[in-house]
């Protein structure tokens, strides 16, 4: 399999997802810090996918994070959990070399694509790649096509993910707990690009493998079509509820057209090798706040907290929402009495 | 926000399910029991919701039940549990002044409609209600819209919930545990109305705060359009089973149209937080009888079931469902031996 | 009830997945070992499902396996675990004799068609039978009809199952956690039908009743579609995922048309008492291989898991596929560190 001979081309292709990734991992945990502090413009006229069938070539880092955890990142010393958010069209390739300089056993296994054997990255197909060692996996995507009868076969596009499968066990149960976790995003031609992305795992206890009130604070403007990619991992069931904001619970979050039968939720479930995705525009119909997301199994939900932060349209933070975001970070384990005061 | 200065409006607009819920408030614990004294007559030419725009207006009393539960009702003491089933159609506003009657913190958080900080019922933010204070909660809805590319924004129809996000924690954790939760249903113009609507709440191991032989039995007459409004809440996972009948696992649990791909289901996840809603026509196909509900989880299924009551259509009760009726509350915890006789 | 006086009829339009059962019940438990010793030719020119509103009538023994299990068969002596995989068409009707050779009390009890009362087969309903004696079920089923406003009330097509409600509790938890369930699929007219047919169940830890390397090995050409039918039992959560492979999470795993909206997917939720089926092509995008399959719940993936081989289109297993399978005989419980030799 081939290295890195183009890596411009590649880094042109994904690189919103990519930077998005880089920029997040510069101070990790720091996909929503990096994220509040460069609130973006006003939204864009309105981008679509584009199919353009080219390969990207990536290499990923998979690294040792402190004593306990592990990462994957794009470049050595920047390993973030999740790992960066990768995308591709239907009808793309991606080669992505992997290296790992930790001194366990480790691979990358990803979700909807197609791979052969090799690039499995399950010790069970001779796929994972030992310590200090590096190997390359290649992801290839398709479009739906027409199939027998009136059967269509399902194309590639999906909000899917990517994890270890081989450190600590044959399912790579210790790599997954301890970070080695992504989100993978295959669109469709012509789906409907975002102004900002969020990744969001629910790992066990943990969101992003930390708890409240260290978990990720998602930071928005007013009006910003913002993408959720939800993850479920570990051993236990997770229900993930965003407040103030509802989606299709489809392919893409949103309607086909006025007869789409998909339900409409605002609590999904979140289950272990589950994910999910879609768009929401921020503080639509609500207005600007700070919104909670939270695991509803209720014993999870004080751990597993977190805010979606919809600032005003001109970038600043509405007062309701800094007094908010204080009260989660002064008085998040308790049953706090004096914080209610606009009774009706 | 201002107080009921035109409840006979709201009255009007949502009178089908608060009568319903003042009606099972009238014998806690009673959705079932007050409806199987009145069984309906004959089913109607279809009705169809209607767009109205209005705004409804109602009070809720949030009160103690006995020493150990709590309940939403639309008047003094007649608190319920579930609570009264709200209704709306996208487009309206309901505008809830919620009495809180106990000595603790509470408040009440809907799923799925609109509503702005100020309403959110949390504690996070400052949006609960202090004991023996009241607070209005205004929430919201709107149709879907075209958005851009072909992709549309849902609107708010579904079949919600509300519950309790103050008490005991910042989650409302003791509140849910409690009874305080209710059903909240939200219609696209146009959408059939039934003749029956049952909420049933799996909530940890029980079905509205009951266990078998007390859980609510529903009863609804041959050929009846029956609503059925379920609620997962609390800790556990649950499956919802309901014998011989089953449903559309979309929007409204019914086809689209021909060529609708929802699977149809008659047994469906109902995690803490989740919510789905269908319609029957009861004992279309399969006759009157008495038919078993349950949470398919094994170990859940003795606790977690009851009846749904078909009648004949002129109101009698079968013999045999007269049988299993009093086999489930004579015999239930056990493997009865003697009640195996038709073998054919 | 009528008995089988014209099992000829039932055996003809029921053939192919009975006789898989009957097949695969031959070496117990053989569901894939059976299907790997015979390696379908060449897939044919695509098949769909025909109307026939026929009535079929088969008779099931269950009995006694071994001293710990239990299991339907389609002749005394031939139990299998799952039992053997039922199959209708809309408009079809089942007739169902039940052999209980055993010396409990259990039952046959199916999801997704239509039944009376008293082929409920619960205790509750008195549907059950008793230690040697026989009992004759009725299943019918029926076509999707166009309903009140723009609504269609769902048919009986689905991927369904079918399990004992009687065995150790009203709810046949015993008789499921020892192998009284299996597969009914019922068709829409103009379904694609499959070259192989694949029963899944996820029982509490095991699959099938088996665990891991004792699980089944799934077995298929490279290019034949083949069908997955995964039911859920027992009382825990699980998450089903198939490596390599992905389908629509609708109600035949392929997409309506290109505008489909359902979400694709390869790993999906499957708790107690749900079902869902899909068709696959195998190795279709991704080649020939050993793909494993398995619960995506971290500390159920080991016991949990199992293998789907995608032989090459001559028949013929290839190298790194028998090499996987050796290593998943071999070495499945440890972090084998061995096999790991194609770093790129």
């Amino acid at each position: 399999m081939a290295d890195n001979h183009a890596p411009s081309t590649a880094r042109n292709l994904t690189r919103r997802s990519i930077l998005a990734g880089a920029a997040a991992g510069a101070a990790f945990p720091a996909v929503a810090t990096a994220a509040s502090s460069a609130p973006a413009a006003a939204p864009q006229a309105e981008r679509t996918a584009r199919a353009s069938g080219k390969t990207h070539r990536i290499t990923l880092y998979a690294e040792a994070i402190g004593d306990t955890l592990y990462g994957y990142g794009l470049a050595p010393g920047e390993a973030t959990i999740p790992g960066p958010l990768l995308e591709m069209v239907e009808g793309d390739t991606m080669e992505i070399t992997l290296v790992n300089t930790t001194d366990r056993r480790l691979s990358i296994h990803p979700h909807g694509v197609n791979y052969d054997v090799h690039s499995d990255g399950s010790p069970f197909n001779a796929s994972a790649v030992e310590a200090g060692e590096t190997r390359t996996y290649v992801w290839t995507t398709t479009g739906q096509r027409s199939g027998p009868g009136r059967m269509w076969l399902p194309g590639s596009a999906g909000y899917w993910h990517y994890h270890d499968h081989a450190l600590g066990s044959d399912h790579g149960t210790e790599g997954i707990q301890k970070g080695l976790y992504g989100g993978l995003i295959v669109r469709r031609k012509g789906d409907v690009l975002p102004d900002k992305q969020f990744t969001i795992v629910f790992n066990d206890m943990t969101v992003n493998n930390k708890t409240a009130p260290d978990t990720p604070m998602f930071d928005a403007v007013l009006g910003e079509r913002v993408e959720f990619i939800a993850i479920g991992h570990g051993n236990m069931e997770h229900t993930f509820h965003l407040h103030a904001h509802r989606w299709a619970d489809n392919r893409t979050g949103m309607l086909e057209g006025p007869n789409d039968p998909s339900p409409v939720v605002d609590n999904k479930d979140l289950n272990p090798g589950n994910s999910f995705g879609f768009q929401v525009i921020a503080g639509d119909g609500v207005g600007p706040g700070a919104w909670m997301y939270h695991c509803h199994v209720q014993f999870h939900s004080d751990p597993m907290s977190g805010i979606f932060l919809v600032r005003n349209e001109d970038g600043s933070i509405p007062d309701h929402a800094q007094e908010a975001i204080d009260y989660f970070h002064g008085h998040h384990h308790g049953g706090h009495e004096g914080h209610e005061g606009h009774s009706g």
